[in-house]
């Protein structure tokens, strides 16, 4: 996590860069890694997305480049002012904002602009967007398991257990999630959960107390906040991380995101991706094994089954045989397809063994 | 909030009921209001959607139907155990569950067909699917503001206060909202908003503390839960509810399935509805007014507005004229567009001066 003050002082280091270029007389430019997929690579040293070496200048040279620098200086200022009151925003307001800046030409035109102006600023200042006081639109996971965490909130500080100072729905993470501490805990593992109806089965069957587990719900994709924050529990906890979802192509995409991140944000891959995270199911070995009720692939299943096997995340040995199996059989199944072995299966049965097999527990 | 034996027995009554036909020689059947779209009428007393005097007849004299009655037992047996042993599940586990019932007949061809029995059930036995202990999929709101709850969960009783006692992202009501017990409150008015980021954004503002107002965040089209929380809120504290969502078609209709119900869930609109909610805006009115960022209405967006011309709901004075003044000017605009006159905007002025207007503060 970075200051507030460390992230401004990146922020106005970058508008003091352009004030002494023109001092030197030099046209101001901004220098990005270029964010084409041929420059985004597969490290598979770290197990994720990164940058490769080639870099763009956005220079003031042309009106179009000097434009994108001014709208660049005003969002800086804007950001700068909104870290030294302590304030937030969203990405949607600062676009909206943009519309009382005193000059025109600053303002943006639409939300993908100011979406990836803030996207260049992370990148060039390596401050994450959250550092910057942006909050995304959509909310978190929720959190159920022994932790005892501590938030900072612009009301001062709360200190939540996870288990016993929360209703059933759990706790609801801040968008920022890196304004959570973690105090104690007493977890063996993670387990990051795609479907509400699992993480209510899960909590229901009091798995996260008999297998003193942090029950993660992911809400489908995950957004940002979720996938830092299974990041955190990982790193700073020192607990395996589990990723339990429905067993198709789609879900499997989950997986990846949690896991190896997104080339979307190959600039943040260090911050949001879990490489070490592991896949407990649906396998379509398990759709075999357990008998589970299974729907026809579509033909965009086939096609998104395909397409992973071309995809350097998923070109493993485990990926490979267990997609293989998939297209052979022609089936998928949810998670709560557990449920035809009755409603303590997956507690008392398909967890325990899988995550056994997995050497988690 | 029926309890669980009563639930439990309204269950067992209607399989009383066919056991007492058989007995007495006669074909068992069971009688539900009819459930099509000329047997649903707005009521405009009561201000909700409720169903009209026709009746349907599911006899078994047909195989189809003796099915359908197997089925309901079958049914009405898991869900008479489920409430004995105070457990629960979701809509989807059940049709996944009936897999493992001893009679193939009495299986569930799709989760329609489930669905459909279990809202068959809750017509004609007056009980609530959430008070069966049926879950739903999706999660309701979350809760900020001046309000302390008690949550009665499995793991015992959560006293909880809604500012104090929670994070940034305030309190998540449980998937059945009527575990929760109102202890206390300071609350003059509940907004219900659509969006995240102004949800944050109140938040954020202390918009809940300057005002004793309770945050409900509708998350979009809003859940059952969410409905019903909110209809508990201004029955039970006694306080008028106001509805904060973008000035298009789409969020008119999310104030609509608050105030009014829907036909969908005509039968359960005494548990849901809030006929006396009110809409604070975005008003067709204030993009004009407060001269908002607008995007052009899309053809969807006046197909839309127009059905709503038509529709029971919105014939009214107040929507017509805003109806009619949005297809006029051809734009709408979102929640988040008041931050072009600045973050503080909505709170200091937007809010106060429409809520004044509105009779609210």
């Amino acid at each position: 996590m970075t200051t507030e003050s460390d992230a401004r002082d990146e922020l106005i280091d970058l508008a003091a860069d352009f004030y002494d270029q023109f001092a030197d007389g030099k046209i101001p430019e901004m220098k990005l890694p270029t964010r084409t997929k041929s420059n985004i690579e597969y490290d598979t040293e770290s197990g994720v997305w990164t940058y490769g070496d080639r870099t763009s200048t956005r220079s003031a040279n042309s009106v179009r480049g000097a434009r994108k620098l001014l709208k660049a200086a005003y969002t800086i200022e804007f950001l700068a002012d909104q870290l030294d009151e302590d304030r937030s925003s969203t990405l949607r307001e600062l676009y909206y904002l943009s519309e009382s800046w005193d000059n025109d030409e600053a303002q943006f035109k639409s939300q993908d602009e100011s979406n990836d102006l803030v996207e260049d600023l992370e990148i060039v200042t390596g401050v994450t967007r959250e550092d910057f006081h942006m909050r995304p639109e959509e909310s978190g996971a929720t959190l159920m398991g022994p932790l005892l965490i501590r938030e900072q909130t612009r009301r001062g500080e709360r200190e939540i257990h996870c288990q016993e100072d929360v209703g059933t729905g759990g706790y609801q993470i801040p968008n920022n999630p890196d304004m959570i501490e973690f105090l104690d805990d007493d977890i063996d593992f993670a387990l990051a959960v795609e479907t509400g109806g699992m993480r209510d089965r899960l909590v229901e069957n009091g798995f996260d107390e008999a297998y003193n587990c942090l029950v993660i719900h992911l809400k489908g994709q995950p957004a940002r906040a979720t996938r830092r924050i299974t990041k955190r529990v990982h790193d700073e906890l020192d607990v395996p991380v589990a990723v339990f979802a429905d067993g198709d192509p789609w879900s499997y995409r989950i997986y990846g995101s949690v896991a190896y991140g997104s080339i979307k944000s190959a600039h943040l891959s260090k911050y949001l991706a879990t490489p070490e995270a592991q896949f407990v199911g649906i396998q379509p070995e398990d759709i075999v094994e357990y008998d589970l009720p299974a729907d026809p692939l579509a033909d965009s299943d086939i096609n998104a089954l395909e397409s992973e096997l071309e995809d350097p995340r998923f070109q493993t040995d485990y990926w490979e045989e267990q997609i293989e199996l998939q297209l052979d059989i022609g089936k998928k199944s949810e998670q709560q397809s557990l449920a035809s072995r009755g409603l303590d299966f997956v507690t008392d049965t398909y967890l325990p063994e899988r995550l056994d097999a997995m050497g988690v527990i």
